[in-house]
Protein backbone atom coordinates (compact mmCIF):
# COMPACT_ATOMS: atom_id res chain seq x y z
CA UNK A 1 0.00 0.00 0.00
CA UNK A 2 1.54 3.41 -0.78
CA UNK A 3 1.95 5.99 1.83
CA UNK A 4 -1.54 8.24 1.14
CA UNK A 5 -3.30 4.68 1.30
CA UNK A 6 -2.32 4.36 4.75
CA UNK A 7 -3.46 8.33 5.79
CA UNK A 8 -6.82 7.32 4.12
CA UNK A 9 -6.74 4.04 6.25
CA UNK A 10 -5.58 5.95 10.06
CA UNK A 11 -8.64 8.65 8.73
CA UNK A 12 -11.18 5.86 8.22
CA UNK A 13 -10.20 4.43 11.66
CA UNK A 14 -10.95 7.81 12.90
CA UNK A 15 -14.24 8.31 11.63
CA UNK A 16 -15.22 4.63 12.47
CA UNK A 17 -14.21 5.65 16.32
CA UNK A 18 -15.95 8.94 16.23
CA UNK A 19 -19.56 7.66 14.55
CA UNK A 20 -19.26 5.35 17.50
CA UNK A 21 -18.06 7.58 20.28
CA UNK A 22 -21.04 9.51 19.14
CA UNK A 23 -23.50 6.70 18.98
CA UNK A 24 -22.43 5.47 22.28
CA UNK A 25 -23.19 9.15 23.91
CA UNK A 26 -26.24 9.75 22.18
CA UNK A 27 -28.70 10.49 25.16
CA UNK A 28 -32.43 11.41 25.06
CA UNK A 29 -33.37 14.44 27.65
CA UNK A 30 -32.24 14.41 31.25
CA UNK A 31 -31.76 16.75 34.36
CA UNK A 32 -27.56 15.85 33.63
CA UNK A 33 -27.92 17.46 30.29
CA UNK A 34 -25.25 20.12 30.96
CA UNK A 35 -22.28 17.31 32.09
CA UNK A 36 -23.35 15.03 28.69
CA UNK A 37 -22.70 18.50 26.51
CA UNK A 38 -19.60 18.80 28.31
CA UNK A 39 -18.23 15.19 27.96
CA UNK A 40 -19.93 15.49 24.15
CA UNK A 41 -17.67 18.77 23.48
CA UNK A 42 -14.13 16.98 24.91
CA UNK A 43 -14.87 13.71 23.31
CA UNK A 44 -16.08 14.13 19.92
CA UNK A 45 -14.64 15.52 17.07
CA UNK A 46 -11.23 15.14 17.82
CA UNK A 47 -7.61 14.31 16.99
CA UNK A 48 -5.98 11.95 15.06
CA UNK A 49 -7.64 8.96 17.57
CA UNK A 50 -4.12 7.45 17.31
CA UNK A 51 -4.99 5.21 20.68
CA UNK A 52 -8.42 3.79 18.63
CA UNK A 53 -5.94 3.48 15.42
CA UNK A 54 -3.75 1.08 17.51
CA UNK A 55 -6.79 -0.77 18.65
CA UNK A 56 -8.31 -1.15 15.43
CA UNK A 57 -5.21 -2.44 13.79
CA UNK A 58 -3.94 -4.73 16.03
CA UNK A 59 -7.26 -6.08 16.11
CA UNK A 60 -7.32 -6.38 12.62
CA UNK A 61 -4.26 -7.97 12.87
CA UNK A 62 -5.00 -10.98 14.89
CA UNK A 63 -8.64 -11.08 13.75
CA UNK A 64 -11.10 -9.14 15.70
CA UNK A 65 -14.54 -8.86 14.64
CA UNK A 66 -14.69 -4.68 13.78
CA UNK A 67 -17.41 -3.77 16.34
CA UNK A 68 -16.03 -6.07 19.14
CA UNK A 69 -12.27 -3.68 18.64
CA UNK A 70 -14.25 -0.90 18.16
CA UNK A 71 -16.04 -0.97 21.42
CA UNK A 72 -12.29 -1.23 22.96
CA UNK A 73 -11.35 1.84 20.90
CA UNK A 74 -14.25 3.80 22.44
CA UNK A 75 -13.35 3.20 25.74
CA UNK A 76 -9.39 3.44 25.56
CA UNK A 77 -10.71 7.11 24.07
CA UNK A 78 -12.73 7.50 26.52
CA UNK A 79 -9.87 7.49 29.03
CA UNK A 80 -7.76 9.55 27.08
CA UNK A 81 -10.38 12.24 27.10
CA UNK A 82 -11.15 12.07 30.22
CA UNK A 83 -7.30 12.67 31.65
CA UNK A 84 -7.43 15.68 29.04
CA UNK A 85 -10.01 17.13 30.69
CA UNK A 86 -8.20 16.77 34.25
CA UNK A 87 -4.98 17.45 32.84
CA UNK A 88 -6.22 21.16 31.93
CA UNK A 89 -7.85 21.84 35.17
CA UNK A 90 -6.61 25.25 36.82
CA UNK A 91 -4.88 22.82 39.47
CA UNK A 92 -2.95 20.80 37.30
CA UNK A 93 -1.99 22.62 33.81
CA UNK A 94 -4.10 24.89 33.68
CA UNK A 95 -4.98 25.09 29.91
CA UNK A 96 -7.25 27.29 28.92
CA UNK A 97 -7.04 25.38 25.03
CA UNK A 98 -7.27 22.27 23.50
CA UNK A 99 -7.27 21.21 20.16
CA UNK A 100 -7.72 24.78 19.42
CA UNK A 101 -10.58 25.37 20.95
CA UNK A 102 -11.22 26.64 24.74
CA UNK A 103 -10.51 23.49 27.11
CA UNK A 104 -13.50 21.90 28.76
CA UNK A 105 -13.14 23.68 32.60
CA UNK A 106 -13.29 27.19 30.46
CA UNK A 107 -16.19 26.52 27.91
CA UNK A 108 -18.31 24.70 30.98
CA UNK A 109 -16.52 25.86 34.32
CA UNK A 110 -14.52 23.76 36.74
CA UNK A 111 -17.15 21.72 38.85
CA UNK A 112 -19.06 20.56 35.27
CA UNK A 113 -15.22 19.56 33.83
CA UNK A 114 -14.39 17.79 37.24
CA UNK A 115 -17.90 15.67 36.38
CA UNK A 116 -17.29 15.16 32.80
CA UNK A 117 -13.98 13.76 33.56
CA UNK A 118 -15.15 11.40 35.69
CA UNK A 119 -18.19 10.78 33.97
CA UNK A 120 -15.47 9.66 30.79
CA UNK A 121 -13.80 7.29 33.25
CA UNK A 122 -16.71 5.68 34.49
CA UNK A 123 -18.15 5.33 31.26
CA UNK A 124 -15.35 3.84 29.54
CA UNK A 125 -16.00 0.59 31.73
CA UNK A 126 -19.84 0.80 31.09
CA UNK A 127 -18.91 0.41 27.78
CA UNK A 128 -17.09 -2.38 28.36
CA UNK A 129 -19.45 -3.99 30.39
CA UNK A 130 -22.22 -3.23 27.95
CA UNK A 131 -20.55 -4.50 24.74
CA UNK A 132 -22.93 -6.87 23.16
CA UNK A 133 -20.36 -8.33 20.95
CA UNK A 134 -17.33 -9.02 23.51
CA UNK A 135 -17.31 -12.15 25.22
CA UNK A 136 -17.41 -12.00 29.19
CA UNK A 137 -13.91 -13.25 29.27
CA UNK A 138 -12.66 -10.23 26.97
CA UNK A 139 -14.55 -7.97 29.10
CA UNK A 140 -13.29 -9.26 32.33
CA UNK A 141 -9.59 -9.39 30.53
CA UNK A 142 -10.09 -5.78 28.82
CA UNK A 143 -11.38 -3.83 31.95
CA UNK A 144 -8.99 -5.22 34.11
CA UNK A 145 -5.77 -4.14 31.39
CA UNK A 146 -7.54 -0.77 30.96
CA UNK A 147 -8.20 -0.08 34.79
CA UNK A 148 -4.44 -0.97 35.36
CA UNK A 149 -3.45 1.13 32.45
CA UNK A 150 -5.11 3.91 33.46
CA UNK A 151 -4.69 3.79 37.59
CA UNK A 152 -1.95 4.80 39.77
CA UNK A 153 0.89 2.07 38.45
CA UNK A 154 -0.44 3.33 34.95
CA UNK A 155 -1.00 6.97 33.76
CA UNK A 156 -2.22 8.61 37.20
CA UNK A 157 1.31 7.33 38.40
CA UNK A 158 2.41 9.38 35.15
CA UNK A 159 0.69 12.77 36.37
CA UNK A 160 1.61 12.28 39.48
CA UNK A 161 5.09 12.16 39.07
CA UNK A 162 4.62 14.90 36.68
CA UNK A 163 3.76 17.19 39.38
CA UNK A 164 5.89 16.24 41.77
CA UNK A 165 9.14 16.80 39.66
CA UNK A 166 7.68 20.46 38.42
CA UNK A 167 10.18 23.38 38.75
CA UNK A 168 13.07 20.71 39.25
CA UNK A 169 15.56 18.91 37.37
CA UNK A 170 14.41 15.51 36.80
CA UNK A 171 17.03 12.74 35.45
CA UNK A 172 16.61 10.94 32.60
CA UNK A 173 15.54 7.50 34.40
CA UNK A 174 12.69 9.50 36.31
CA UNK A 175 11.98 11.09 33.18
CA UNK A 176 11.40 7.53 31.56
CA UNK A 177 9.44 7.01 33.65
CA UNK A 178 7.19 9.44 33.73
CA UNK A 179 6.71 9.39 29.92
CA UNK A 180 6.19 5.58 30.09
CA UNK A 181 3.45 5.86 32.36
CA UNK A 182 1.80 9.16 31.15
CA UNK A 183 1.63 8.22 27.53
CA UNK A 184 3.32 4.61 27.08
CA UNK A 185 1.10 3.02 29.45
CA UNK A 186 -2.67 3.65 27.62
CA UNK A 187 -1.22 2.91 23.98
CA UNK A 188 0.01 -0.25 25.26
CA UNK A 189 -3.21 -1.06 26.97
CA UNK A 190 -4.60 -0.08 23.34
CA UNK A 191 -2.15 -2.09 21.60
CA UNK A 192 -3.34 -5.77 23.79
CA UNK A 193 -6.90 -4.34 23.82
CA UNK A 194 -6.85 -4.62 19.89
CA UNK A 195 -5.07 -8.08 20.30
CA UNK A 196 -7.09 -9.93 22.49
CA UNK A 197 -10.53 -8.59 20.68
CA UNK A 198 -9.20 -11.22 18.73
CA UNK A 199 -6.88 -14.21 18.75
CA UNK A 200 -3.48 -13.14 19.43
CA UNK A 201 -0.37 -15.73 18.75
CA UNK A 202 2.03 -15.25 22.25
CA UNK A 203 4.58 -13.58 20.39
CA UNK A 204 2.75 -10.94 18.89
CA UNK A 205 0.95 -10.18 22.07
CA UNK A 206 4.80 -9.68 23.20
CA UNK A 207 5.82 -7.72 20.04
CA UNK A 208 2.62 -4.80 20.42
CA UNK A 209 3.64 -3.83 23.41
CA UNK A 210 7.50 -3.23 22.73
CA UNK A 211 5.76 -1.66 19.60
CA UNK A 212 3.66 0.54 21.42
CA UNK A 213 6.17 1.38 24.03
CA UNK A 214 8.99 2.26 21.66
CA UNK A 215 5.89 4.34 19.53
CA UNK A 216 4.31 6.04 22.96
CA UNK A 217 8.37 7.28 24.00
CA UNK A 218 9.02 8.76 20.91
CA UNK A 219 5.59 10.73 20.77
CA UNK A 220 6.53 12.51 23.64
CA UNK A 221 9.34 13.09 23.04
CA UNK A 222 8.57 14.44 19.72
CA UNK A 223 6.18 16.67 21.93
CA UNK A 224 9.17 17.96 23.85
CA UNK A 225 10.83 18.99 20.50
CA UNK A 226 7.26 20.23 19.11
CA UNK A 227 7.27 22.48 22.04
CA UNK A 228 10.51 24.13 20.85
CA UNK A 229 10.25 24.00 16.98
CA UNK A 230 6.47 23.96 16.65
CA UNK A 231 4.05 26.08 15.06
CA UNK A 232 1.77 27.24 17.20
CA UNK A 233 -1.20 27.47 14.66
CA UNK A 234 -0.68 23.75 13.75
CA UNK A 235 -0.18 22.35 17.06
CA UNK A 236 -3.43 24.21 18.74
CA UNK A 237 -1.60 25.22 21.97
CA UNK A 238 0.92 27.74 22.51
CA UNK A 239 4.57 26.49 21.83
CA UNK A 240 7.28 27.34 24.91
CA UNK A 241 4.97 25.84 27.63
CA UNK A 242 7.80 23.37 28.71
CA UNK A 243 10.28 25.98 29.41
CA UNK A 244 7.57 28.65 31.08
CA UNK A 245 7.10 26.02 33.20
CA UNK A 246 10.94 24.54 34.03
CA UNK A 247 9.99 21.36 32.71
CA UNK A 248 12.47 18.91 32.19
CA UNK A 249 12.21 17.27 28.74
CA UNK A 250 14.30 15.19 26.55
CA UNK A 251 15.25 18.50 24.57
CA UNK A 252 16.81 20.00 27.97
CA UNK A 253 18.25 17.12 28.82
CA UNK A 254 19.96 16.10 25.26
CA UNK A 255 19.56 19.35 23.39
CA UNK A 256 17.64 19.15 20.50
CA UNK A 257 19.74 17.35 18.34
CA UNK A 258 19.94 14.67 21.21
CA UNK A 259 16.36 14.09 21.14
CA UNK A 260 15.77 14.27 17.50
CA UNK A 261 18.28 11.23 17.94
CA UNK A 262 16.65 9.37 20.52
CA UNK A 263 12.90 9.49 19.15
CA UNK A 264 14.57 8.21 15.45
CA UNK A 265 16.24 5.58 17.69
CA UNK A 266 12.72 4.52 19.36
CA UNK A 267 10.81 4.73 15.67
CA UNK A 268 13.56 2.41 14.43
CA UNK A 269 13.45 -0.15 17.50
CA UNK A 270 9.52 0.32 17.39
CA UNK A 271 9.69 -0.86 13.41
CA UNK A 272 11.75 -3.93 14.08
CA UNK A 273 9.50 -4.94 16.98
CA UNK A 274 7.23 -5.70 14.17
CA UNK A 275 9.14 -6.55 11.29
CA UNK A 276 9.11 -10.24 11.35
CA UNK A 277 5.02 -10.03 10.55
CA UNK A 278 2.94 -9.91 8.02
CA UNK A 279 0.75 -7.22 6.42
CA UNK A 280 2.58 -4.40 9.48
CA UNK A 281 2.89 -1.66 6.86
CA UNK A 282 0.41 0.50 8.79
CA UNK A 283 2.26 0.14 11.93
CA UNK A 284 5.36 0.84 10.04
CA UNK A 285 3.76 4.13 8.72
CA UNK A 286 2.59 5.12 11.93
CA UNK A 287 5.69 4.66 13.64
CA UNK A 288 7.34 7.11 10.90
CA UNK A 289 4.23 9.64 11.35
CA UNK A 290 4.89 9.82 14.78
CA UNK A 291 8.51 11.05 14.08
CA UNK A 292 7.36 13.62 11.26
CA UNK A 293 4.15 15.06 12.57
CA UNK A 294 4.14 18.48 13.23
CA UNK A 295 1.09 18.44 14.96
CA UNK B 1 -29.36 -10.83 68.66
CA UNK B 2 -29.83 -7.65 71.26
CA UNK B 3 -28.83 -4.54 69.27
CA UNK B 4 -26.00 -4.22 71.22
CA UNK B 5 -24.84 -7.17 69.27
CA UNK B 6 -25.37 -5.73 66.05
CA UNK B 7 -23.59 -2.63 67.24
CA UNK B 8 -20.43 -5.32 67.57
CA UNK B 9 -21.53 -6.68 64.30
CA UNK B 10 -21.56 -3.12 62.13
CA UNK B 11 -17.69 -2.37 64.31
CA UNK B 12 -16.82 -5.90 63.15
CA UNK B 13 -17.67 -5.30 59.44
CA UNK B 14 -16.22 -1.94 59.46
CA UNK B 15 -12.85 -3.80 61.25
CA UNK B 16 -13.13 -6.06 58.51
CA UNK B 17 -13.36 -4.16 55.68
CA UNK B 18 -10.67 -1.44 57.16
CA UNK B 19 -8.00 -4.40 57.01
CA UNK B 20 -8.91 -5.22 53.87
CA UNK B 21 -8.49 -1.90 52.36
CA UNK B 22 -5.06 -1.51 54.30
CA UNK B 23 -3.81 -4.54 52.54
CA UNK B 24 -5.02 -3.24 49.29
CA UNK B 25 -3.16 -0.22 49.80
CA UNK B 26 0.47 -1.31 51.21
CA UNK B 27 2.72 -0.68 48.25
CA UNK B 28 6.68 -0.89 48.38
CA UNK B 29 8.87 2.77 48.13
CA UNK B 30 7.70 4.18 44.27
CA UNK B 31 8.05 8.09 42.94
CA UNK B 32 3.67 7.98 43.41
CA UNK B 33 3.87 8.24 47.17
CA UNK B 34 2.14 11.23 47.85
CA UNK B 35 -1.11 10.34 45.79
CA UNK B 36 -0.56 7.22 47.87
CA UNK B 37 -0.24 8.90 50.94
CA UNK B 38 -3.53 10.69 49.63
CA UNK B 39 -5.44 7.92 48.89
CA UNK B 40 -4.47 6.31 52.14
CA UNK B 41 -5.86 9.60 54.26
CA UNK B 42 -9.37 9.65 52.63
CA UNK B 43 -9.46 5.46 52.25
CA UNK B 44 -8.64 4.60 55.80
CA UNK B 45 -9.72 5.41 59.46
CA UNK B 46 -12.77 6.59 58.53
CA UNK B 47 -17.20 6.08 59.22
CA UNK B 48 -19.34 3.50 60.04
CA UNK B 49 -18.64 1.48 56.94
CA UNK B 50 -22.35 1.34 55.68
CA UNK B 51 -22.12 0.70 52.34
CA UNK B 52 -19.18 -2.16 53.04
CA UNK B 53 -21.60 -3.54 55.92
CA UNK B 54 -24.87 -3.73 53.35
CA UNK B 55 -22.16 -5.76 50.83
CA UNK B 56 -21.30 -8.11 53.18
CA UNK B 57 -24.34 -8.69 55.24
CA UNK B 58 -26.41 -8.98 51.60
CA UNK B 59 -23.16 -11.35 50.94
CA UNK B 60 -23.82 -13.30 54.55
CA UNK B 61 -27.84 -13.55 53.31
CA UNK B 62 -27.15 -15.04 49.93
CA UNK B 63 -24.67 -17.37 51.33
CA UNK B 64 -21.24 -15.66 49.93
CA UNK B 65 -17.72 -16.70 50.92
CA UNK B 66 -16.52 -13.82 52.93
CA UNK B 67 -13.38 -13.00 51.03
CA UNK B 68 -15.08 -12.42 47.94
CA UNK B 69 -17.81 -10.06 49.45
CA UNK B 70 -14.88 -7.96 51.08
CA UNK B 71 -13.44 -7.43 47.46
CA UNK B 72 -16.34 -6.50 46.87
CA UNK B 73 -16.87 -4.46 50.00
CA UNK B 74 -13.62 -2.80 49.23
CA UNK B 75 -14.24 -1.50 45.45
CA UNK B 76 -17.71 0.28 46.85
CA UNK B 77 -15.53 1.94 49.36
CA UNK B 78 -13.39 3.08 47.54
CA UNK B 79 -15.81 4.27 44.87
CA UNK B 80 -17.30 6.23 48.21
CA UNK B 81 -14.00 7.43 49.13
CA UNK B 82 -13.00 8.73 45.60
CA UNK B 83 -16.95 10.78 45.52
CA UNK B 84 -15.98 12.17 48.76
CA UNK B 85 -12.44 14.04 48.07
CA UNK B 86 -13.74 15.43 44.58
CA UNK B 87 -16.97 16.69 46.41
CA UNK B 88 -15.12 18.34 48.94
CA UNK B 89 -13.09 20.06 45.89
CA UNK B 90 -12.80 23.56 45.72
CA UNK B 91 -14.73 23.93 42.80
CA UNK B 92 -17.39 21.55 44.04
CA UNK B 93 -18.36 21.98 47.92
CA UNK B 94 -15.00 23.64 48.55
CA UNK B 95 -15.35 21.71 52.31
CA UNK B 96 -12.77 22.34 54.44
CA UNK B 97 -13.19 19.61 56.79
CA UNK B 98 -14.48 15.78 56.39
CA UNK B 99 -14.86 13.91 59.62
CA UNK B 100 -13.37 15.97 61.68
CA UNK B 101 -9.88 16.61 59.72
CA UNK B 102 -9.13 18.67 57.15
CA UNK B 103 -10.16 17.10 53.30
CA UNK B 104 -8.05 15.50 50.98
CA UNK B 105 -6.90 18.89 48.99
CA UNK B 106 -6.70 20.83 52.22
CA UNK B 107 -3.77 18.22 53.26
CA UNK B 108 -2.40 17.34 50.07
CA UNK B 109 -3.46 19.84 47.44
CA UNK B 110 -5.49 20.49 44.86
CA UNK B 111 -3.85 18.31 42.43
CA UNK B 112 -2.89 15.57 44.33
CA UNK B 113 -6.52 15.21 45.77
CA UNK B 114 -7.85 15.23 41.95
CA UNK B 115 -5.69 12.51 41.29
CA UNK B 116 -6.00 10.62 44.31
CA UNK B 117 -9.69 10.62 43.55
CA UNK B 118 -9.55 9.24 40.09
CA UNK B 119 -6.74 6.56 41.30
CA UNK B 120 -9.10 5.19 43.85
CA UNK B 121 -12.07 5.34 41.41
CA UNK B 122 -9.36 3.20 39.00
CA UNK B 123 -8.00 1.25 42.01
CA UNK B 124 -12.12 0.37 42.48
CA UNK B 125 -12.19 -1.54 39.10
CA UNK B 126 -9.10 -3.08 39.48
CA UNK B 127 -9.62 -4.07 43.03
CA UNK B 128 -12.63 -6.66 41.44
CA UNK B 129 -10.76 -7.56 38.27
CA UNK B 130 -7.68 -8.77 40.70
CA UNK B 131 -9.64 -10.63 43.23
CA UNK B 132 -8.54 -14.53 43.72
CA UNK B 133 -12.07 -15.66 44.81
CA UNK B 134 -14.49 -13.99 42.71
CA UNK B 135 -15.50 -16.14 39.33
CA UNK B 136 -15.19 -14.20 36.06
CA UNK B 137 -18.90 -13.85 35.83
CA UNK B 138 -18.42 -12.18 39.13
CA UNK B 139 -16.30 -9.45 38.35
CA UNK B 140 -18.10 -9.46 35.09
CA UNK B 141 -21.39 -8.32 36.95
CA UNK B 142 -20.03 -6.68 39.47
CA UNK B 143 -17.83 -3.98 37.44
CA UNK B 144 -20.69 -3.38 35.48
CA UNK B 145 -22.98 -2.74 38.19
CA UNK B 146 -20.55 -0.68 40.35
CA UNK B 147 -19.69 0.92 36.53
CA UNK B 148 -23.69 2.23 36.37
CA UNK B 149 -24.01 3.02 39.70
CA UNK B 150 -21.17 5.32 40.18
CA UNK B 151 -21.30 7.13 36.29
CA UNK B 152 -23.48 10.02 34.91
CA UNK B 153 -27.05 8.11 35.06
CA UNK B 154 -26.47 7.38 38.56
CA UNK B 155 -23.74 9.29 41.25
CA UNK B 156 -22.27 11.42 39.11
CA UNK B 157 -25.50 12.75 37.76
CA UNK B 158 -26.85 13.15 41.89
CA UNK B 159 -23.86 15.67 41.56
CA UNK B 160 -24.18 17.27 38.62
CA UNK B 161 -28.23 17.13 39.58
CA UNK B 162 -27.04 18.91 43.08
CA UNK B 163 -24.49 21.28 41.18
CA UNK B 164 -27.06 22.74 38.69
CA UNK B 165 -29.65 23.19 41.15
CA UNK B 166 -27.69 25.26 43.86
CA UNK B 167 -29.32 28.15 44.66
CA UNK B 168 -32.46 27.64 42.95
CA UNK B 169 -35.56 25.83 44.67
CA UNK B 170 -36.52 22.68 43.30
CA UNK B 171 -39.20 20.20 43.70
CA UNK B 172 -40.02 17.00 45.54
CA UNK B 173 -39.68 15.23 42.60
CA UNK B 174 -35.93 16.79 41.50
CA UNK B 175 -34.91 16.70 45.08
CA UNK B 176 -35.77 12.59 45.22
CA UNK B 177 -34.36 12.03 41.40
CA UNK B 178 -31.18 13.65 43.33
CA UNK B 179 -31.10 11.50 46.27
CA UNK B 180 -31.79 8.58 44.69
CA UNK B 181 -28.75 8.66 42.21
CA UNK B 182 -26.48 10.63 44.74
CA UNK B 183 -26.33 8.39 47.97
CA UNK B 184 -29.54 5.62 46.64
CA UNK B 185 -27.41 4.65 43.62
CA UNK B 186 -24.38 3.48 45.54
CA UNK B 187 -26.44 2.12 47.98
CA UNK B 188 -28.10 -0.60 45.92
CA UNK B 189 -25.24 -1.29 44.13
CA UNK B 190 -23.20 -2.62 47.64
CA UNK B 191 -26.55 -4.06 48.58
CA UNK B 192 -26.36 -5.82 44.92
CA UNK B 193 -22.94 -7.00 44.72
CA UNK B 194 -23.31 -8.23 48.56
CA UNK B 195 -25.85 -10.49 46.84
CA UNK B 196 -24.25 -11.60 43.45
CA UNK B 197 -21.34 -12.84 45.44
CA UNK B 198 -23.13 -15.28 46.86
CA UNK B 199 -25.74 -17.09 45.03
CA UNK B 200 -29.47 -14.69 45.45
CA UNK B 201 -33.04 -16.00 45.19
CA UNK B 202 -34.52 -13.66 42.50
CA UNK B 203 -37.29 -12.12 45.08
CA UNK B 204 -34.09 -11.65 47.44
CA UNK B 205 -32.29 -9.78 44.88
CA UNK B 206 -35.53 -7.40 44.41
CA UNK B 207 -36.22 -7.13 47.99
CA UNK B 208 -32.13 -6.06 48.51
CA UNK B 209 -33.05 -3.26 45.99
CA UNK B 210 -36.32 -1.90 47.75
CA UNK B 211 -34.43 -1.86 51.12
CA UNK B 212 -31.38 -0.12 49.89
CA UNK B 213 -33.50 2.47 47.79
CA UNK B 214 -35.16 3.22 51.08
CA UNK B 215 -32.69 3.51 53.56
CA UNK B 216 -30.84 5.60 51.06
CA UNK B 217 -33.86 8.04 50.77
CA UNK B 218 -33.83 7.88 54.31
CA UNK B 219 -30.23 8.50 55.14
CA UNK B 220 -30.53 12.20 53.11
CA UNK B 221 -33.73 12.90 54.87
CA UNK B 222 -31.70 12.60 58.00
CA UNK B 223 -28.50 14.19 56.36
CA UNK B 224 -30.72 17.41 55.80
CA UNK B 225 -32.35 17.10 59.59
CA UNK B 226 -28.70 16.97 61.03
CA UNK B 227 -27.92 19.67 59.28
CA UNK B 228 -30.38 21.51 61.25
CA UNK B 229 -30.79 20.03 64.29
CA UNK B 230 -27.16 18.42 64.65
CA UNK B 231 -24.68 19.39 66.96
CA UNK B 232 -21.10 20.20 64.70
CA UNK B 233 -19.15 18.43 67.06
CA UNK B 234 -20.75 14.55 66.52
CA UNK B 235 -20.80 15.65 62.83
CA UNK B 236 -17.37 16.85 61.73
CA UNK B 237 -18.96 19.30 60.05
CA UNK B 238 -20.45 22.79 60.41
CA UNK B 239 -24.18 23.02 60.69
CA UNK B 240 -26.46 25.59 58.84
CA UNK B 241 -24.40 24.56 55.37
CA UNK B 242 -27.58 23.61 53.40
CA UNK B 243 -29.24 27.24 54.18
CA UNK B 244 -26.24 28.68 53.56
CA UNK B 245 -26.02 27.40 50.42
CA UNK B 246 -29.41 27.81 49.69
CA UNK B 247 -29.97 24.39 48.87
CA UNK B 248 -33.44 22.43 48.93
CA UNK B 249 -33.87 19.63 51.01
CA UNK B 250 -36.97 17.72 52.97
CA UNK B 251 -36.79 20.18 55.41
CA UNK B 252 -37.08 23.29 53.55
CA UNK B 253 -40.07 21.61 51.38
CA UNK B 254 -41.70 19.80 54.08
CA UNK B 255 -40.54 21.54 57.47
CA UNK B 256 -38.79 19.85 60.03
CA UNK B 257 -41.58 17.47 61.47
CA UNK B 258 -42.78 16.34 57.71
CA UNK B 259 -38.99 15.93 56.66
CA UNK B 260 -38.88 13.41 60.05
CA UNK B 261 -42.11 11.47 59.18
CA UNK B 262 -40.97 10.77 55.17
CA UNK B 263 -37.66 9.51 57.04
CA UNK B 264 -39.91 7.72 59.08
CA UNK B 265 -41.84 6.68 56.66
CA UNK B 266 -39.21 5.54 53.85
CA UNK B 267 -37.51 3.21 56.94
CA UNK B 268 -40.59 1.38 57.57
CA UNK B 269 -40.88 0.35 54.02
CA UNK B 270 -36.80 0.07 53.96
CA UNK B 271 -38.22 -3.11 57.25
CA UNK B 272 -41.11 -3.99 55.20
CA UNK B 273 -38.84 -4.92 52.21
CA UNK B 274 -37.03 -7.56 54.30
CA UNK B 275 -39.88 -9.03 56.85
CA UNK B 276 -40.03 -11.83 55.08
CA UNK B 277 -36.88 -13.11 55.10
CA UNK B 278 -35.19 -14.91 57.78
CA UNK B 279 -32.01 -13.60 59.67
CA UNK B 280 -33.14 -10.31 59.00
CA UNK B 281 -32.22 -8.35 62.54
CA UNK B 282 -29.56 -6.91 61.12
CA UNK B 283 -31.42 -4.79 58.25
CA UNK B 284 -33.65 -3.77 60.58
CA UNK B 285 -31.27 -2.74 63.25
CA UNK B 286 -29.39 -0.40 60.28
CA UNK B 287 -32.37 0.81 58.74
CA UNK B 288 -33.47 1.99 62.57
CA UNK B 289 -29.92 3.31 63.32
CA UNK B 290 -30.12 5.09 59.89
CA UNK B 291 -33.45 7.16 61.56
CA UNK B 292 -31.67 7.31 64.84
CA UNK B 293 -27.98 8.48 64.39
CA UNK B 294 -26.91 11.81 65.42
CA UNK B 295 -24.04 11.78 63.20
Amino acid sequence: MRNDSYQTKLEEYARLTEKALEEKTTWGACRQRQVLDAIRYSLLGGGKRLRAAMVLEFGRLCGAPVPAALDLACAVEMVHAYSLIHDDLPCMDNDDYRRGKPSCHKKFGESTALLAGDGLLTLAFETIFSSRVLTSQQKNDAAGILAQASGIFGMIGGQVIDLESEGQKIDMDALNTLYALKTGALLRCAALLGCIAGAPEPEFLEASQIYARKCGLAFQITDDILDVMGEEEKLGKPIGSDRENKKTTYVTLLGLEGAKQSARQQIEQAKESVKEFEENGFLLWVADMILTRDH
